[in-house]
């Protein structure tokens, strides 16, 4: 097998969320009944239950209608759309933005992980990457072939940081890591770097001369006002990080796949030139409802994250009434990574038995991890009352399998 | 510098289509005055000239309004529209297309020739390019470490054929090459290869294990009836082939980023791996547009021919009456690719001159190949007069710059 097949063999996506429907069926161990319920699809935000922003679809037609100026931009995105952008980023993420040089659009922030990496990854190169964490961060890095140096996030431990081990993560920095990549809040966990971690971090990749990239797809839905540091607003940055951003989870954007990256010149030149080849450019019609962005109606932002608020401490509950159950409560984003007690099958056989018994979709915890044998991943994004039976069924299907 | 850093710096766009505002102005010697008419972009179609497909706006709101089961789908697209559009391009290409397992659904082709070349091309492998060809199939090689084979296509010399080499083609194969890719209508030339070659093609093919790939954007925008054959319609075809398609250009659709790719189950299972990394899907929204593709209303495609056609007509004939270039007529697709008399500046500036003289984008030869220092490339799928005008202008400025 040449070193391709053995690539591809590797890239399994089997088990990624929202491929359930593909996966093959198995020989497993039922026990009990099926449980009625609702379908939930833990895998994903539910957009019909969290809609779009307002405004979405009509500045999709208004760019339809704009016709050729708006369908074929730069490849980077079009002029007028950079600019309105980097200006709300820019006020966001409490630093400047140059729209011409230092933001590119792409198609969803998946698209801007994947150029990022295709531009600062090659053979060989270590990548430090927090466990758990999202877990394509791991397929690209294999992808482009680097070497993947974890870095423990104890997220259980903690409750006023993040968690990340400081201590291993500089000794991967000395070990000659050329990049750090990391998503805050974090998924699967839900949890925010406090200002004391993202400012070791800052310091950290300037003594060692690391690139920073942070993925900040989540960073506008915090709960309980739990304090946010932008790592691009610290005054002793790094000259060479950059910041994903995007509207497909707070903003339920994600069939126009929109996201954008913005960060050191150098890496966006780099990343335009790869965007020419892969996709040419984010969609163009798109493109243009990003001017709703940050531009929502007064007080949806506030509801939408009191609603998602309430769908978590409910779950968090549920998940916690159960003996030998584990949950750290969400500081920001859709995601709780609960931790299960030992059990008679595997983590992944799990998710496979409660998607039939139940037909709720969850994902297993070694997709974030190869360590995270006991947990799995719910994306909380969903009908309030169908999300808490959901996970109430798949605790009951828990208890079948519980180690006696 | 690293070898990502020459990479990278290898990777250019500055002279690619669509990037012309960001070309830095050089020192160039202007000679003349400027020349008054209308702005014509000959690096893409014009979609305001020839609009995008009747319905496909209503279909997006539509699948908008369908919401998350559209927004999500499979990595490889959603189910009942990859069946939809299984079954038409299995009836326009001649064989059957399993919507299961052949078929996955891109952003744009471009998106396609991507994935495609990162499932089949590792460090080393031999890939045959066809000179010309699309300028971007020589960038993917370069990116994925391949070694590049390029194979000469006469296309200035024939009239029956498109003239690719096919004692080369067969030399190249010889020497291992793993994959061959070519475009059919040639992409910059128009041209269309005959059923010879392409049966000849798919038997070397056969005979060498070559992985075909081939490339009919153009497909359904062919002239005078020029006779067609889709690859995968032989009765010899390997068993390793991809045909990719899409609806950007005669369809006017580019602004939805849309393409699909078709072939081998074993192809197609890892393109989905890699586009599970790379964008996670095609837009979700735009897909639910593929419905109207191949469904245009009674007498849309014959009348969108017809008005490509005339363009074409009369753009050839406008280059020959210049004394020293040469085009060939058009077969099929938007492009022609005229050849001019030795000038006293190289191609590339030549088309900076053009653009600062006229307002008229083109693209130069050598983005087709390093040997093309004496052509261009025009998108002619234009408003008619304004190309023809334009063109006029482009051949004023070459006789300025003409050798004396």
């Amino acid at each position: 097998m040449d070193y391709l097949a053995e690539k591809f063999k590797r890239l399994g996506i089997d088990n990624a969320p929202g491929q359930e429907t593909r996966q093959k069926t198995e020989n497993m161990e039922i026990r009990g009944e099926k449980l009625a319920g609702p379908e939930v699809n833990f895998s994903h935000g539910d957009v019909d239950a969290h809609i779009p922003t307002p405004g979405s679809l009509e500045l999709f037609i208004e760019g339809f209608k704009k016709g050729g100026c708006v369908a074929y931009t730069e490849y980077r995105g079009g002029a007028s759309i950079r600019e309105n952008v980097a200006a709300k980023l820019a006020k966001f993420t409490g630093a400047p933005i140059d729209p011409d040089n230092e933001l590119i659009i792409t198609p969803g922030t998946q698209g801007a992980l994947f150029l990022a990496l295709g531009c600062l990854v090659g053979r060989g190169d270590k990548v430090a990457i927090v466990e758990p964490d999202y877990f394509d961060n791991r397929k690209l890095v294999e992808f482009f072939e680097g070497e993947l140096i974890p870095v423990k996030l104890d997220y259980l431990g903690q409750d006023s940081c993040a968690g990340v081990n400081l201590p291993a993560l500089e000794e991967s920095f000395k070990q000659g890591v050329k990049l750090f990549l990391f998503s805050n809040p974090n998924n699967p966990t839900g949890v925010i770097y406090s200002q004391h971690e993202i400012e070791i971090i800052a310091a950290l990749a300037k003594k060692y001369n690391v690139i920073l990239m942070v993925d900040e797809l989540y960073s506008r839905q915090i709960f309980d006002n739990h304090p946010y540091t932008h790592l691009r607003a610290l005054a002793n940055k790094s000259d060479n990080m950059l910041t994903i951003m995007g509207p497909s989870k707070t903003e339920s954007l994600s069939g126009f796949r929109l996201g954008t990256a913005f960060g050191a010149k150098w890496i966006i030149d780099r990343m335009e030139k790869l965007q020419a080849i892969v996709t040419l450019r984010a969609p163009g019609y798109s493109q243009h409802v990003l001017r709703c962005w940050f531009d929502e109606p007064e007080g949806w932002l506030a509801d939408r994250i009191a609603q998602h608020q309430k769908i978590r401490d409910d779950l968090v509950d549920v998940v916690r009434s159960h003996e030998g159950c584990k949950v750290r409560k969400t500081d920001g984003g859709s995601y709780i990574f609960p931790s299960l007690p030992p059990m008679d099958v595997s983590i992944s056989s799990f998710a496979k038995i409660v998607r039939q018994l139940t037909g709720v979709t969850i994902t297993p915890g070694t997709e974030f991890g190869p360590q995270f044998t006991h947990s799995f991943r719910v994306n909380f994004s969903q009908n309030h009352n169908d999300a808490i039976d959901a996970v109430k069924r798949v605790m009951t299907i828990m208890e079948r399998y519980r180690c006696k």
